[in-house]
């Protein structure tokens, strides 16, 4: 059982037919967004409950909440790589696949699984350990693209690595210091783009099993972007360079 | 007098040649991070005084403190758009700004500030109503870009794009359903790219007075980006262009 709340999270999991046990609705909600939600709870003949904003906030442990929240009867459903692999070759499209090294934060994890939804790559790869997994922050963080996203999470990043280098994936690494640049690389061809953490970048031994290395060209005093910035960064211009 | 807290803001605060009092640090913190705190205040002659954890925690107003606070002696300055016109003129560089139309989360406000900095504009500007404006919590989510950004706070956005485009400068709304992508459209030119808010975009005056707009390509399920990564993903594809 899992809690998703927000406006946005709850509507994608409505529309992703995430398996909804109720909704919650705060009393004397009755805005667009929250017949919105009651629309397509109906379609789905899913129950609508009114209830306290206060039981809300309770159940989501946060402010946050939008009043409105959804419970669901399963725990976040994770995919193996090896989803992820034949959902990309079903697909016959160029590969586009994201590893998040360590992401810990979760608002930057869920702006990276919105991102790489956003741009339509064919799924995202964590680390199962000393990282964020898809709690109801980042679901809510995602604006609900979680519920729409293969996510695969595994013990070895390296070993994910070396299975997408087997099926012809490049993958490249996005970090400070390198010569090459996302403007300068060619990043129009089967590929996975690897984010490290806020604080640490990309652990060595992941570092070491990626192709290349690229870094974004920075023009100010600050260094470097946050991890989710960098990474739309590197994610759009794959996708320019594809267009 | 202000208050920043975290590793980064403290140490671009010091970089900056910030008006500080006092740089706060936790008992018994004595990594890489103190010691380069440590050094920064020495060559400036800024004293360094040693408290209790919770003492900092109380003063930040938040547990994402790292240990250490600097206490400024000045409120934030912000630039009047004059002066941002100025600076871009003396750099003799293309024009490259940032407008935020009512950005309210904190978090999004300080990326974005750090985005800015992180490719060189030379300016940002944010509305003075129904917009966050430049407290500890948007210091710390820029990692101090703050501290070396040139922010002018107007009351008139439009009458600020009005100054821009009288300078020959061009600006752009990035929103979803424009004919143009940031890709198609010419960005290599005396530029203010305009960025909307989280819920409600840019409002309609703003969007008017803008010279054109521009979408980000979508390829998913969720059919937007977080302000964040639009801003990034706009503002580094007109830095590509200018390469």
């Amino acid at each position: 059982m899992r809690t998703v709340y927000g406006i946005n999270p709850v509507l994608e999991a409505l529309k992703a037919a995430s398996a909804i046990d109720r909704i919650l609705l705060a009393e004397g909600r009755t805005g667009k967004a929250a017949l919105d939600i009651i629309r397509h709870a109906r379609q789905r003949n899913i129950e609508v409950a009114r209830m306290p904003e206060e039981e809300i906030r309770r159940l989501a442990g946060t402010d946050r909440h939008q009043g409105v929240a959804a419970l669901i009867h399963e725990e976040f459903k994770y995919y193996d790589i090896e989803d992820l692999i034949s959902f990309w070759k079903e697909s016959k499209e160029q590969a586009f696949f994201l590893i998040l090294d360590s992401i810990q934060d979760p608002q930057n994890l869920g702006s990276l699984i919105r991102t790489a939804n956003a741009a339509g790559l064919h799924g995202v790869i964590i680390p199962k350990d000393r990282a964020s997994e898809v709690t109801p922050t980042v679901v809510k963080a995602s604006a609900g693209a979680t519920e729409h996203t293969r996510i695969a999470r595994e013990v070895n990043l390296v070993r994910a690595i070396e299975k997408l280098k087997e099926e012809g994936v490049w993958t490249v690494a996005v970090e400070a210091g390198c010569r090459d640049t996302v403007y300068t690389a060619d990043l129009d061809r089967d590929l996975c783009v690897v984010i490290g953490s806020e604080g640490k970048g990309i652990r060595r031994l992941v570092r070491e099993s990626c192709d290349f290395c690229v870094s974004i060209p920075m023009r100010g005093q600050v260094n470097s972007l946050n991890a989710a910035q960098a990474g739309a960064v590197a994610i759009f211009e794959a996708l320019r360079q594809r267009l």
